[in-house]
């Protein structure tokens, strides 16, 4: 650290390279690409396809504590993670989630890492970047549009408009539209109703999008996605709208995943960005995937802490992967672990307070057990800031050291690779061990109570789950629609291992309760509802955006 | 003509260029471009810039009469021609809008020329092209969000709720979203108004991105939008709210021209395209002025009739263009001629009736003296139809000839460029013609009534303009607000020279009526509502979007 450049100062003095050269330390010729400017591509379809047979390489995941106002970095330490590994000689790559416009103009700080750890061109990654979410708005909203004209036209399928669950979505934090009529105007006007917009990562077409394994499949996710009922309550699909065929047509480009670079030219695959709270929170199955078909060593991340992301990542995302990770990596900071240990935000400058880390430790160490728990090796990484002292860092090395984790001082955002080195050697050691992966529920043969109560107690370290009368009923409904078969999606606040953002550390004897369920039968899970999600976030009084600028060469000011 | 196979047969069939070839052929290198896959690609902002000093080709305008259901092919003739001029072995580019994603959704039908004379790749053109919409949209919402954000965070400039003025907008023809409310769901979700959403293209935004000369005029007009009043009925500028930076920063991309060839590999720049009717309904001011620095002869194309797309390209565009056209060629078919001159649309189909055609004409010839009006040559192109008999054609041909003005039969549907070899000779003889252009007023000398009773009376040729109390006292406003000086952009029907569409041919003794003026500030024009005007459109019953579809490998169907 000790570096003053912000993210876009380092990132503009960096020399990235053309998208080709990347593409060809891959194995990929210009010919597998579609080029976006001379720094973006997308990889194509025939290329995708071609890779499957390839042997797969060796699947890092990289997850963190229950995070804090502190930060953890995982994106950073992530990034940070793949440019080390590639100079320890390992032919590897990164996969990330796009990061969403909206919260971009709203509030300062890009996804796309930070420092000397960062994907580039992180202008691009951070705006409209090669497309794809304004084409899952696109779709999103089309479908919408076809809702409302199917009501306005006669409503042959006598579609209840109190029971549409469909949302339109925007890729802006505008909080204005969370709860709308449309339709109103006169009967040349549509059917008036309640309605409202979510942002486009909650959109459920982008879970989808990062769920598909190729175009016959998202074409068969589209078709069955649920977007309300009839007047018998039976469940309506895009399948009866006939829509799926043209929504796939919006679709196919946002389907190929996006090669970058980061600022020392590993290849990063930046693909989707589900919410990780009513959607599972990864990049795409197809970034992944082709990702494992180029390299050795795959370097990718799940959102929130491992109880959420990495839960998520587990239980929904690898059985459609068809691969597990080999290492899990756990992102820590001795800032946030003190805010776990009981520090306020505001007393954690200039507070050195090993005892408070140890405290917070109990955080920690229940995503290491989780982690554990699925046989997957696990590396602990201690993301540095300057304020860290020796004696905070040692009681961390201490308490993995007795639970038996590599524990490793990572200072990728101030060193670049070099600052990961030893991290890489922890993860590729701990790669090298066989693998006995135990996955938590068997899908197919579990009912969806037993699924949420393995995770409830098993994940959370919960004591009981409790249903509301609304999800009891709804349950009944699934179980009569054939849903109970499909994974559970948990929405739950990041911040606590419970269900009570206060309760930081590691909280013990409490009840979750499911509020209701959310079926996404296109993404093909069932989202439990713990309170109240926000879905559409509002803008701060002073949005980052106030600040950005460009000049009249085009030269970007002011975006973080 | 007699050739059956689709537009999008026709299209896959064609085997394109490498994008960047085209762009050697007119002098451009990689450097000056950035990529979008194989076959598109923007010329960047450096290239664009370093352009300005060439030397301008010649342009022509086309243009149509005032249109029918039996469709005029204006764009399909506007490449055609093009290609035509390429094989006479002129120079030529071709500068054309791009299509709107919501329309090809809804109604069968392209917006990329048809049969042999389309641009390419037109599956791409016709979505998502290169993202230009989608910035637009971006930047649109952006800026509704910061209004209702302003709102709800205490109200500084003192907005009046009832009085915002800047819509929401989106790419899809979504009747649903004309007319409804934000803002419900108590204080935490925003203050409750009424809203609307409009279609992308009839943003202020699209307006002001196809008249920007410069990233520096670009943010200047994006501050001078007004988008709403305080509470006492001042104007609000983006200016007040701080957002032309970040506006303008979401536009960058989206401002550089898209370059992509005729299935005849013509260059063409494909870029922008805002409404005829409350906009000015014509390519951007960039890309036209970029191809005249590149080409010897460009051919263009604004929206509609002569009297909307033709005098609005003269009266709106030509001032910040600083360019006239050398030739205004205007298109009219023998079926449009008929339906001018009282037949039915259903009746078309094996009427064979010269005296219909005489009587249709009139349409026609008001047109061409409008043009001559401005001291421009003109050129009349006959697209043909398989049922045109000889006699009818010789009609057109003799009142032409009387008119002293060359009228000239093309079937580049059918037959590509060979069959606009006529049409480009006598563009190529008209365009060697002196120029002694004449606008229709100079602009910060006439008042607004003076300016549209000059339209009105010259060119649509009524009689007398009438105004609504509303319109009275607007003009008042406008006056006190230093707006009087700006061009007036005109509402009106398309389909007759009156502001009834029933009333085809060369109606006479009408009046048009002003009910209302929608000021587009950071455009820089007054638009002159003659009526209700729908700025977003409604999916019919059975919508296009039914039959297309995409198949494994990635193979567009059903696409036109």
């Amino acid at each position: 650290m000790g570096n003053v450049k912000t993210d876009i100062q380092i990132a503009q003095e960096n020399d990235m390279l053309p998208i080709i050269d990347i593409a060809n330390q891959i194995g990929l010729k210009q010919a597998d690409l579609n080029l976006y400017g001379n720094y973006k591509a997308k990889i194509n379809w025939d290329a995708v396809d071609k890779l499957r047979d390839n042997k797969s390489g060796k699947l890092v995941l990289v997850t963190a504590i229950s995070p804090t106002p502190a930060g953890e970095g995982k994106s950073t330490v992530t990034v940070g993670l793949g440019d080390a590994l590639t100079k320890a000689g390992q032919r590897t790559m990164i996969a990330l989630r796009e990061p969403s416009m909206g919260p971009t103009m709203g509030m300062k700080g890009g996804a796309a890492g930070g420092g000397y750890a960062q994907v580039q061109p992180m202008e691009e990654i951070n705006l409209h970047f090669t497309g794809d979410f304004h084409a899952i708005t696109s779709a999103n909203n089309a479908l919408a549009a076809f809702i409302d004209n199917h009501l306005q036209q006669g409503n042959e399928l006598d579609i209840d408009e109190r029971r549409i669950t469909w949302k339109r979505v925007m890729d802006i934090n505008d909080r204005a539209l969370r709860n709308i009529i449309v339709g109103l105007g006169g009967p040349t006007n549509g059917v008036p109703r309640e309605d409202g917009f979510d942002i486009t990562v909650a959109s459920e077409i982008m879970a989808i999008l990062c769920l598909a394994t190729s175009i016959a499949d998202l074409k068969e996710r589209i078709g069955n996605i649920v977007f309300g009922y009839d007047r018998q309550r039976r469940p309506l699909t895009v399948r009866d709208l006939k829509m799926e065929g043209a929504l796939t047509l919006i679709l196919k480009d946002a389907l190929e995943p996006n090669l970058v670079q980061t600022l020392y030219h590993t290849p990063a695959l930046v693909h989707g960005g589900p919410f990780a709270n009513i959607a599972h929170g990864c990049n795409s199955v197809i970034a992944t995937q082709t990702a494992l078909k180029l390299a050795d060593y795959v370097v990718t991340e799940a959102g929130f802490g491992a109880d959420l992301g990495a839960e998520k990542f587990l239980d929904i995302k690898v059985p459609v992967l068809g691969k597990t990770p080999d290492v899990i990596v756990i992102v820590a900071t001795i800032r946030s672990l003190k805010m776990h240990g009981g520090i306020k935000v505001a007393d954690l400058k200039n507070t050195t307070d090993p005892s408070a880390v140890k405290r917070g430790f109990s955080n920690l160490k229940k995503h290491i057990e989780n982690m554990q728990r699925y046989h997957v090796p696990v590396v602990v990484a201690i993301n540095a800031f300057t304020q860290d002292t020796k004696e905070e860092v040692a009681v961390v090395e201490a308490e993995c050291e007795r639970l038996g984790v590599s524990c490793q001082v990572t200072d990728v955002w101030g060193q670049g690779p070099e600052g990961g080195l030893k991290l890489a050697e922890a993860v590729v050691k701990a790669s090298e061990n066989k693998q006995d992966y135990t996955p938590l529920y068997e899908c197919s043969n579990t009912i969806i109570e037993e699924k949420i109560s393995r995770i409830v107690k098993e994940i959370y370290g919960g004591e009981e789950v409790l249903y509301t009368p609304k999800a009891r009923q709804q349950l009944k409904q699934f179980t009569k629609n054939g849903w109970d078969k499909l994974p559970v999606c948990m929405a739950k606040t990041q911040y606590s291992l419970s269900d009570d953002p206060k309760k930081l550390g590691r909280p013990q004897g409490f009840t979750i309760t499911i509020r209701e369920f959310v079926p996404k039968i296109g993404a093909g899970f069932i989202v439990a509802m713990t309170g109240d999600i926000l879905t559409m976030p509002g803008l701060p009084k002073q949005p980052a955006a106030l600040n950005m600028d460009v000049l009249e060469d085009g030269t970007v000011t002011g975006l973080f």
